[in-house]
């Protein structure tokens, strides 16, 4: 390890975190942060963007005295073809989860599994009837083999328009046509983007970060969208549910299996093993009271969201999990999962499997998941959990102590319920001022940033302002261990908020789910956008991903503001290096799309100039500030 | 300019490049060889595929002393993805550019346009019923309702195999399912090899190139096969012909038009617009005696092909035409269009024009081409250019003399036609040892060699050697300018290759077209293989790309290693930083799909080597050496 000693008490907010950093340190296991410090400086040219490795030519790095690349683009050019591969990928990871669970869900209805069901028919009676589907009188998996069918489409080229469109506001929908980003198909619009940053193809910046936004417009309002409302209807429409979160939820007397990942399809399996009869009499054969399953990242959202499973912690604690020793296996699927997985997990007796051929981690055990073998593959994965528990050394484990209540489930359709049915409530609180607005913190933790700091901070800073926060990804693991997802936490909310959520009985930070799950914020915008007969960039509404770091972050942000949602970024992605594109994010975007991006490190600050947008969107509507 | 003053006479073979290169100095323009020399040396991180940007925890570079990413991806999983990366921006070029011609084919089907026909109803039907559409007493334009629909779909999710998987040997369909690799649908490997890259995703270097051979194969066996024969369809198929090369083909008392790009879309239309009888007139009017068109890389390659339209030159003499100062107007759709043509341009009076709204630069003009006014837009152009003939300076024009005499228009077609009708004829030479084998040498240009040293004497090497050489893309251009793509040319051929090309009247070096058009190639062997019974690795055949740069090229390299033919680049990808990568490439895919790649700078090596592999095949085919 190169470089100066870290910190530990710089790294993390958290007690649990720095436990176990300095329980790796001891154990001698390396962690994120370590390689950060090895990482350190990064190189400048990639930082802003400028360098390129799109063809052989190069790779080519533009300067003050190399103005250009071997191809002749510029600055502007390279930043922007990068930032366009950037997105695409983001949405290729969101959408290409959707068209797994379209998969299953194609599976369920035409016969071809026993594993997986539909859960929630009426959803899926909604969700086909809203994309144009005949319900009438029709049996749920023949509605489903249809809407399986027209979601599948989403991914085509032929569609025009991705099926979602219908939940667009009209005056947003116009402002994409005009400007020619109105998402036509998932995978489309990815391969066009790879296309356009081929060499001599897309030459002109604003053009290719049009582009990137209609790409990542395709993710949120078809890849991602998709992939929640499958999810929903296959595994239930979360409801309000109570668990808990941190490292405190790992029971030092039990198996411990850890899933980790995006797509329910695998968690939901290993869920159900987990409760199987004989696998716990396993268990307990091999000395242990018994199997605990927790959840880490966005498959623990989703099982959290869905069924109060626990949650051992967010992107930075993954690592963290396995220091305590106690975790017989991690199973995971895919996307946001260290590779440093592997290495930390053999410093200990912990497994790890894979379960998806689009995810293989070298040393990694593989256990491949299809539709048709999902409870199977599951139970095996758990007795190989129950086998190595002997393996466990009982004087390596530390398990921090204390897990936080938290409470969980708010699906739209269970925000919806909790208001009564309709939108009224909180449109007129809004109206009255007493909800400000509302903010969506979103997305990851990165090391370069003390864990959870600003995803807390932001947040506790918001609501004091009478603004509701939404939280989805690794921010609900921030504000669930801080104590902010439980309707006690409205003490810490401004009068106004205070008094709204308190007569709901809502926290004042409402989770919505996973990184997917932030479509449904899309549709929530648009709801209230359309109740009140204006366009989404109206609203005083904004999002936030103070901690960001990964592609799918940044397809987030930019669906969000080409949707009309004024976007906070703790940092830019790697664009400073071109004026056109920096100029583009921070202001021109604004112009076109009526939002664009905000970047500031420090969330005091970030909830200032976010509460000066919200009051210049609620004095706009003939609101009080 | 950085270094030391370029030395014109070792940056290319060629007369008319080298008096381009020292007008270029004297006119004061910058071209790819002056910023070569600003951008080296290259970063040795970039070179060697060992930096990611693919998260904002990094960027990163691995070393020694910092072996892995803040993620933990090792110098293998790094340079895997990467390269996964680059190959799904090849695939995606090609396969959107397939997808434009199945947009047109579609709008000629359904009646939305006058300005396409169908050219060649036969190859319709063949193609259709090939891919197993009803044909039997039906309309053309019906069958081609559904040869649109069906290829469409292999963009898509559902189809589970690409069409002309038909086309694939059943061995080689054996060896791709047990690998996995067997393509899906275009954009659909492109997504999920942009997926499979993201953070936390595939950290199995192996799987990942695996991916991105499915990737490659889904661009060689789908988009560049459907481009191709669509293009053949709607423009027709094409015949041998004669043309001309280099650029004395430009006219000094002409408006000369240049097109470049890929799609023949655009090209066509501009190619009638230039025999518009009005525009010949008008051009009179301004002084010009008439307009001549030329092309240059692939949209040159398909006018060639097609109608005998001369080639001005390939990728590295983009720049050099424009030097001529004797270029009204160069028109461009997509890919290999150097950002710099632009600023070369304004150095003269030629004007930039693109018409793809995926592709703009910025400063040309945009004229943007619809299936519907194709024409209109097409003499929109023309016009636009003869209005410039008047602005050109006499004084700033010199057009290198002699053009030279080409033979082109090898399509399998002609090629079936040249042989009587049968592949007999050649296969019987092979088996006689006449023809010892055959390469394909096709590819780009790229500044880091001696302008077409590579390319040109690799193929005389071979065919000294008896071994056919087939030609497309930037290679074309080598070729035909050293007169080795006209049947004179057997003077410089082998004794046995003499005497098979002398007898069939064809040259001993065969034109296929642009580089979609390798997959002209790729059905040839796979036709060839199955009338010997055997797989296409066994054929005594390789494939070459000396001089390459692009991402397509490394694309097509990889499907041509992944349908089992040997392959040789003067240049390895990005990929020296990965044990794993580089040894899979040179030897490990050679186990699994037997073939891979060879890395040879020197054309005089690489052809003993390709010998060496043709030799052996022959000999495991019971055949004299």
């Amino acid at each position: 390890m190169a470089g100066k000693e870290l910190n530990i008490e710089e790294l993390s907010i958290w007690e649990d975190a720095k436990q176990m950093l300095l329980k790796a340190k001891n154990d001698g296991v390396e962690t994120a942060w370590d390689r950060l410090q090895q990482q350190a400086p990064h190189c400048k040219f990639g930082e802003s963007g400028v360098c390129c490795r799109i063809c052989t030519m190069g790779p080519c790095r533009v300067s003050k005295k190399a103005p250009r690349g071997v191809c002749g683009a510029d600055a502007d050019v390279i930043v922007a073809r990068n930032f366009g591969r950037f997105i695409a990928g983001g949405a290729a990871g969101h959408s290409d989860h959707g068209r797994d669970c379209i998969e299953a869900l194609h599976a369920v209805a035409h016969g071809e599994t026993k594993d997986y069901t539909i859960k929630d028919a009426e959803k899926l009676m909604r969700i086909a009837k809203e994309v144009g589907i005949e319900t009438e009188g029709r049996e749920p998996l023949e509605v489903a083999k249809d809407l399986a069918a027209d979601f599948f489409e989403n991914y085509g080229t032929t569609k025009g328009e991705v099926s979602f469109i219908v939940r667009v506001p009209e005056k947003r929908r116009k402002i994409w046509d005009k400007l020619g980003i109105t998402p036509r198909g998932v995978d489309r619009e990815i391969a066009e983007m790879m296309h356009r940053t081929h060499m001599g193809c897309d030459n002109d910046a604003a053009n290719t970060v049009l582009h990137a936004a209609r790409t990542s417009l395709a993710d949120g309002w078809a890849g991602s969208m998709i992939a929640t409302e499958v999810s929903d209807i296959l595994f239930g429409t979360p409801t309000p549910n109570k668990t808990q979160v941190n490292l405190g939820v790992l029971k030092e007397d039990h198996v411990n299996i850890l899933v980790h990942g995006h797509n329910p399809i695998v968690s939901e399996k290993i869920m159900e093993a987990v409760n199987d009869p004989e696998l716990i009499a396993l268990a307990k054969e091999k000395g242990a009271k018994g199997i605990n399953l927790a959840g880490l990242c966005c498959t623990g959202n989703e099982l959290m969201m869905r069924h109060g499973i626990p949650m051992a912690g967010n992107h930075l604690m993954t690592e963290l999990a396995i220091v305590t020793g106690a975790v017989e296996l991690i199973v995971v699927d895919y996307q946001c999962i260290m590779p440093s997985l592997v290495q930390v997990g053999s410093c200990y007796h912990t497994k790890m499997v894979t379960t998806a051929d689009k995810a293989r981690f070298t040393g990694a055990e593989h256990i491949k998941f299809e539709i048709h073998n999902g409870m199977e593959q599951a139970k095996k994965v758990v007795r190989m959990a129950i086998e190595r528990f002997p393996l466990r050394d009982p004087a390596r484990v530390k398990i921090p102590n204390g897990p936080v209540e938290v409470v969980t489930g708010f699906s739209n359709e269970a925000l919806l319920d909790a208001l009564g049915g309709s939108l009224t409530p909180l449109i007129d609180a809004i109206k009255a001022g007493k909800i400000r607005g509302a903010v969506a913190i979103v997305g990851c933790n990165n090391p370069k940033y003390k864990h959870d700091y600003c995803n807390l901070n932001l947040a506790k800073e918001l609501i004091k302002r009478d603004i509701l926060v939404i939280v989805t990804g690794c921010v609900t693991v921030a504000a669930g261990k801080a104590g902010l997802l439980v309707p006690d936490a409205i003490d810490q909310a401004g009068p106004g908020l205070k008094e709204i959520c308190g007569a709901l009985g809502i926290p004042p930070v409402i989770h919505m789910g996973s990184c997917v799950d932030n479509a449904r914020i899309l549709q929530l915008c648009a709801l209230i956008a359309d109740e009140l007969g204006v366009d989404i960039s109206d609203l005083p509404v904004a999002a936030s991903s103070p901690e960001w770091y990964s592609e799918k972050a940044a397809a987030i942000g930019t669906y969000a503001v080409a949707s009309g949602i004024y976007t906070h970024l703790g940092h830019p992605p790697n664009i400073t290096g071109s004026e056109v594109v920096t100029n583009l994010a921070l202001s021109g975007l604004d112009e076109l799309v009526g939002a664009c991006f905000l970047i500031e490190p420090d969330p005091f600050k970030a909830a200032e100039l976010i509460d000066e947008r919200i009051k210049s969107k609620r004095l706009a509507l003939g609101l009080s500030a």
